[in-house]
């Protein structure tokens, strides 16, 4: 009874996508709304998924050499206008201070809406030789674009997210760089998080403001819209000359280094969520569950079953972010409770199964109930939370593989974007007005252009003329 | 010839402290200024201690079931102003958020000085139940200040720090809670950072802005002034009254809770650097050092030596943050180099020392050399670690004892004040008219009254009248 009522306090998907997002990231206590609109509290539960993603992924980052650092979250106003496309990008969306207490600021200054323009200026302090060359930083912070429609996660008015920000001697290095940090985001996504992406380009539109090229991964949704959950720029020398950097090479001549950046952000939280979710709740990938495994005693009344649970839960802590739920609510409401959380291992243990030295393991991904001795769990649970990802990955990797559909005419283009959610690929002719007519008639956006390049016919599906690439095409959060 | 180079790039400690504080932090790369005056940008060495101090921290409350969340970085003007006390303590120096974009803000907004109004303002929302108390949340972020004279790590404008923010439903839980953090403060300076502190509780006068009771830990700098290293504060139930915090008790009453919070930040780096630094520059204390132990190669050109200092490397890489330095430059260069940044132990490694199997270690502390076998690695270094943090405490317990002084009349006080940098300890009425008379008269602000009290004398320094509390007066930082 209590389950039946944590179930339905949730809308199902299918009745209201966005309705059952808002309901999962409350009721899993992920978020609450802050006083201020259109930034949002982290809870402790969705605050572990963030710090667990934060050590997998800084561990990858350092193991290649990168170092963090601490940049200021201001941003004179003279030095966001540097670089002219970047500031072009990013001006009309940002937070300005113009008092420091009492007192008007000599000049404004903008919260960070990204750092390039303070590297750079870090950077033209720092880099003198080519001795001084490459800088392979990092930073974890939070950074403000003052969005007009937020939603948790997705699009939020404060977020946080990791900026790396590499320096190179030579546009070679930094290309290599800007495709090795996309590699590491795909295999984050895929290994930890179960989202299986497609890695491409971005087209010249939707480039990062001020990158010489944007490489990105795209992921689908469980509805079939696109999440873009990572994105690496290679820069060139543009911010470099901007900004004046010059370094003396081995030759002792003047030159000027390339750049790259990159990052993720707390969005991740929202693709878990949108590619794994149901209609129970929050479905997490072991890799970044807070709690890997609940246990769940059974007529914990009776002698013995409350000891032999807690001795389970501190075997288990050894191997799992294991955790026991000791209160007083019934198996049903906790049942209920850790699906909306989204514990991948639910572990019960009643009165009958210690009389036969075993427990009942119970996946969240599939609801698949096996019955193991107590001796095995050492070996059983590492195996199902390993089960689980794989499950995650594969579910979501079917979702993607349905929803993909191939067009050859603006008529099927426009049929399937108005019927099919999901991504449609075609071929385009790399101009943009084709690009910006696909948006106008089909309501898609080019979400990139793959490695993986096919060639399904010869010609634009727009306008006709000699095709160059094939794009992936949706509909994006 | 390289050492001396190194040596002489820094002010001498007894000849200018602040210029050697500033020589310091820019030579061993902690930090470098940045465009916006009184911010810094945190280099990676420098940001590699700080999160040394957070790992640390973080599993300490963790252990004492804190959890981490995350607030937004603005608090709109209204909410600012809910708690009388706290808004006037803070709002004449905050930076003020007026324009999003290009639209002004219909409220304006202020970047986080510390985050009580933000943490009340969620507090109402989750908390309805005696069952959600209590709460005991913390957070890692930066905040901001706008101060008029800043120093790097000892007052900047921005500066990274935890707050931790807990409620709890009796006044005699929130304020074992307030000393338990108290306590977990103390513990991690004097262990982790080898820095001795006075525990105590602060004067009405240096109380937060809002707090019933303000403890804090207070550290003696090389130079004989105060540090205020940590601080804890006791709410009572000012904030959630303010707030309008209530909660239904176990009879089903309404009731007003309780509340704590506690900070310590990167100023803990400044204390560091001041508390056991010396003329070639930092000394790290081992346990938050980015680098424990430096291996150098003597003669590195001759056969083996290089591979045997890689392989000892390795070996030690299990059992510490050990780093070899293979570069080109001499031996004195890394000698030099590797104590600006405070190495706490260096290695060398020669062709006479692999042919005897032995190696030579050097603590950065006192110098002290000794010749160790190379089969005995493993339990020489972890006991030389620890020798090292033991000489760092010993050291800056032995200069604070020297530096401790007691006045029995303003005379005295003066005298003391003027001549002798350091503690003075002297009893007091507790009238604040006394307090700011010290102030006026010996340049002393009152550092706490400490926990273990001594009776001095029957009357207060200053009035002559009944003394009530010793007090610990000093300069500050």
């Amino acid at each position: 009874m209590a389950k039946e009522k944590m179930v339905k306090a949730i809308t199902s998907m299918e009745e209201d996508f966005a309705k059952w997002y808002t309901d999962v990231v409350l009721k899993a206590e992920l978020i609450d709304y802050a006083s201020v609109k259109g930034c949002m509290i982290i809870r402790p539960y969705g605050w572990a998924i963030w710090e667990n993603i934060q050590k997998i992924m800084d561990g990858m980052f350092k193991e290649t050499g990168h170092e963090n650092v601490s940049m200021p979250m201001f941003i004179p106003e003279s030095l966001l206008q540097k670089e002219k496309d970047h500031v072009e990008g990013f001006a009309p969306e940002v937070a300005w201070v113009t008092h420091g207490g009492n007192d008007e600021l000599e000049e404004r200054m903008c919260v960070r809406p990204t750092s390039e323009t303070l590297f750079c200026d870090h950077y033209k302090n720092i880099i003198h030789s080519w001795r001084d060359l490459p800088k392979l930083y990092n930073q974890w912070c939070s950074v403000v674009r003052w969005e007009k429609t937020t939603r948790p996660f997705l699009r939020s008015r404060e977020f946080h997210w990791q900026e790396g920000h590499t320096i190179h001697a030579t546009a070679e290095e930094a290309q290599a760089e800007t495709i090795r940090m996309l590699n590491i985001y795909a295999e984050f996504a895929e290994k930890y998080l179960a989202i299986p992406v497609i890695k491409g380009v971005k087209t010249e539109k939707e480039r990062f403001a001020g990158a010489v090229n944007t490489y990105t991964i795209e992921a689908m949704m469980h509805d079939g819209k696109a999440l873009q959950s990572g994105t690496s720029h290679f820069f060139g020398d543009g911010f470099a000359k901007a900004f004046g950097i010059q370094y003396a090479d081995k030759e002792n001549k003047l030159a000027t280094p390339f750049q790259t950046s990159w990052g993720v952000s707390t969005r991740l939280i929202g693709a878990i969520i949108m590619t794994h979710g149901d209609d129970n709740g929050l479905v997490l990938p072991p890799a970044i569950a807070p709690i890997q495994l609940i246990v769940v005693p059974i007529a914990a009344h009776k002698e013995g079953v409350t000891e032999k649970a807690e001795e389970v839960t501190d075997r288990l802590k050894n191997i799992c972010r294991a955790k026991i739920d000791n209160s007083d609510n019934s198996p049903g409401w906790k049942f209920a409770e850790y699906e909306m959380k989204g514990v991948p291992l639910r572990l019960e243990l009643g009165p009958r199964d210690i009389e036969n030295n075993q427990c009942v393991l119970v996946r969240r991904d599939n609801g698949e109930k096996v019955t193991v001795s107590l001796d095995e769990l050492e070996t059983k649970v590492p195996e199902m939370l390993e089960a689980v990802r794989d499950g995650l990955y594969n579910k979501a990797l079917a979702n993607r593989t349905e929803k993909t559909y191939v067009a050859k005419t603006m008529e099927e283009m426009i049929d399937i974007a108005d019927n099919k959610p999901g991504f449609i690929k075609a071929m385009w002719c790399e101009d943009r007005a084709c690009e910006e007519a696909l948006k106008e008639k089909a309501g898609v956006s080019s979400r990139c252009m793959p490695f993986e390049q096919e060639q399904l016919a010869p010609t634009c599906i727009c306008c006709g003329k000699p095709a160059k690439k094939m794009v992936y095409w949706g509909k994006a959060y």
